[in-house]
């Protein structure tokens, strides 16, 4: 099955929303039933699925983030950027998603979501589908 | 390969062991060799696995992650639930176990659990299983 | 598809990198496209996808998870090792990485790391790849 890349060009933090692009993927090979993986090649940023209807919880998701893991005085690595690393390993650099009849099964909520934790830059995200061969 | 829906009726807070449930599925469906994917369709619940010997670990883990991650009076969202939108995306929505010989490939103490961050509510939780083609 | 198992003998703490075991198993394998998932069977111990340039890194986010999930006196599990439990719910024990032209996509700079949260131990880690049977 073929790979999808999308790029995304963020802002300093952000979550943006990336559901409709794999949704969009899964119905242009018409997959059927399998598994969809999402996946970050970066290392201070993350994917994440979570309420796409309201965007004040996005913006309570960064604050909540960035309270639990500030950047602290501690830290060493040079670039300054490690609060968002810690981020990047909390947060997770890949999701699943079932596909059934053709869809993603997402809850009624759920959004996907690539997480910028030390933008603004050009970022990549890739789309895999594995199909079910068992049918 | 069949996708089995599980549902849970949940207290406030918890995290509700389903290993049983999901080793039944790999059986029932005389799975051998693959993936299975574990999936909560909802944006303030995650699935993890963690100790399944002693109760107080996930007494713990709910006490850890609400220090972690309280309620905060900064959060927007009306809804007042940002701390459980946060710990879902901090848990994640879902977990890959590894079925060889028929099996879950879990440790002697790993459970897998069902995390309820704002109930009590009437939850699900999805089943799937990727055969391995390539045997 | 075969699987493999890793041993880890760990210290008291620490991200101990798996790249290239992990690209060795897919090399001699012979795998072209799929996915590969890396799991542990510990409960206070994770899997996690970080950078492997500067060594830094890695201090300052063992350093940032024991900041946001010490361990606390609340906590009541007799073992008294329920901060770890934490970490390991918090970065998860597996991670997905994409294979595609026999090699995992993995950006530049990210690494694979068994993430040591309560030892010295000895450990596991164990490597399935699902290959794609859709081309």
């Amino acid at each position: 099955m073929a790979i999808q890349e999308l790029k995304i060009n963020t802002g300093r933090q952000g979550l943006y929303e990336i559901t409709d692009e794999i949704s969009g993927f899964i119905t242009k090979n018409k997959i059927s039933e399998g598994i969809c993986v999402v996946f970050t090649p970066h290392t201070t940023a993350g994917i994440t699925i979570n309420e796409n209807a309201d965007p004040d919880v996005v913006r309570d998701i960064l604050f909540g983030l960035e309270k639990a893991f500030p950047d602290r005085k501690e830290f060493i690595h040079s670039e300054g950027n490690s609060a968002a690393h810690l981020k990047a390993s909390c947060v997770g650099s890949s999701v699943n998603i079932i596909i059934t009849n053709g869809k993603l099964m997402l809850g009624t909520w759920q959004g996907i979501y690539f997480c910028e934790f030390d933008g603004p830059r050009s970022r990549k995200v890739t789309i895999k589908v594995i199909v079910d061969a068992d049918l």
